[in-house]
């Protein structure tokens, strides 16, 4: 085993099978391979990996939660795979010592770039895919994803503070929330929107400022949130 | 067998084991209920489905098309999974015939409603995964997919106008097009933008009218290189 595999092996507990279907490596290092460096890289891998990993999550979400309608299963997964998600995971498992880059890409900490560690993650996936099947890929996923699995948020915890807000108010029989532009500011093209929320027979009324209208209004509704949650107890 | 059991098992060679796993129904009943009917609906099946979906015909164009980039499988992917394809096989399966709508839907012809058939077919994916296990998804997917996967399309054919005009002149050594704004007519939200295109060494200037700019510079792409494809020969 070359060094990379002997990583993949205590890590993930998988063993190629196949180490060089390829002319010029393995499946492994061909995971391993950004598109920076020179010989077959790892997009075409990425692409596979990404759809095995979208289903075994899809499955793990789908029977984690038998009564959650679509739209929170939606989000969990999303929470999941997410580049963010697929990167910190790639880098606890220390796929950046691995990477197989172009000198550009290695000067510029490309092995830490977050983009990269997540790719490479799911071309593994990929790699996984192709050598073992989808058993030997669900596996390795569920060994990954072991902690997220069992952590899992509470679906209502990944709605967008809006929608939270709305259904606090509709479980109270409370009318909805009103957002008004209160200000524009800045030059064309880095303006800033400030928009403010307010509740029928709160006095309360809240600010959010941003980049766009719509995150200033997700702003104002979570410190609405955070105030009516406060009041309540 | 019900009706639906009887249609499924004609059509796609697929029986259930378990026809009566939910009390309200059998999973094949819920993959066929939109949400405007009462009881289970499919979207929980329908999240589940689309991801298998997914995987079997990532899987399938990343085979079929050994040497292709990861682009290429992405549009051919994208080709086969869209609203559109899924709602066209799933109109030829008949499926329509079977769909458990609500009154309001059935009234307005929900049975031939493009996303309808489109989610009832993922939904039915999504059971026979439940059901049967991957290899028996994998088994009616391509089964469903015969004749798209037999005439998959050349990928450079998926490519849009533009990217296809600009690797054509590329692939010739020529210079890139140069697209110009020239018109812009209707009031503030029915505009309609007019675009020429125009090419290095080429008398002719080509035109498009559309509803964006990035839209009718598109359709002058597609016109400049119908022009040069003709003259070529």
């Amino acid at each position: 085993m070359d060094k990379a595999e002997s990583w993949l092996y205590k890590t993930l507990h998988y063993r190629f099978e196949d180490a060089g279907l390829f002319e010029d490596a393995g499946l492994l290092n061909q995971a391993l391979t950004h598109r920076s460096a020179t010989g077959r890289n790892n997009e075409r891998l990425e692409f596979l990996g990404d759809a095995v990993l979208d289903l075994v999550i899809s499955d793990a979400v789908y029977r984690a939660r038998p009564e959650a309608p679509e739209g929170d299963l939606s989000r969990l997964r999303s929470s999941l795979v997410k580049e963010k998600t697929l990167a910190a995971l790639a880098a606890e498992l220390g796929v950046g010592d691995y990477l197989i880059l172009g000198s550009g890409e290695k000067k510029t900490g490309g092995h830490r770039r977050e983009s990269i560690l997540a790719d490479a993650l799911e071309s593994i996936v990929g790699a996984v895919f192709l050598d073992g099947g989808i058993e030997a890929a669900t596996e390795i996923i569920e060994r990954v994803f072991a902690q997220r699995l069992d952590d899992l948020p509470a679906a209502d915890q990944l709605r967008d503070p809006k929608t939270r807000l709305q259904e606090w108010l509709q479980g109270r029989g409370r009318g909805l929330p009103e957002y008004e532009l209160v200000n524009i500011s800045g030059q064309a093209h880095r303006q800033m929107f400030e928009v403010s929320c307010s509740v029928d027979e709160t006095a309360s009324v809240t600010h959010g400022t941003s980049t766009t209208r719509r995150k200033a209004e997700q702003k104002a509704a979570a410190e609405m949130l955070a105030i009516l949650l406060e009041n309540q107890t």
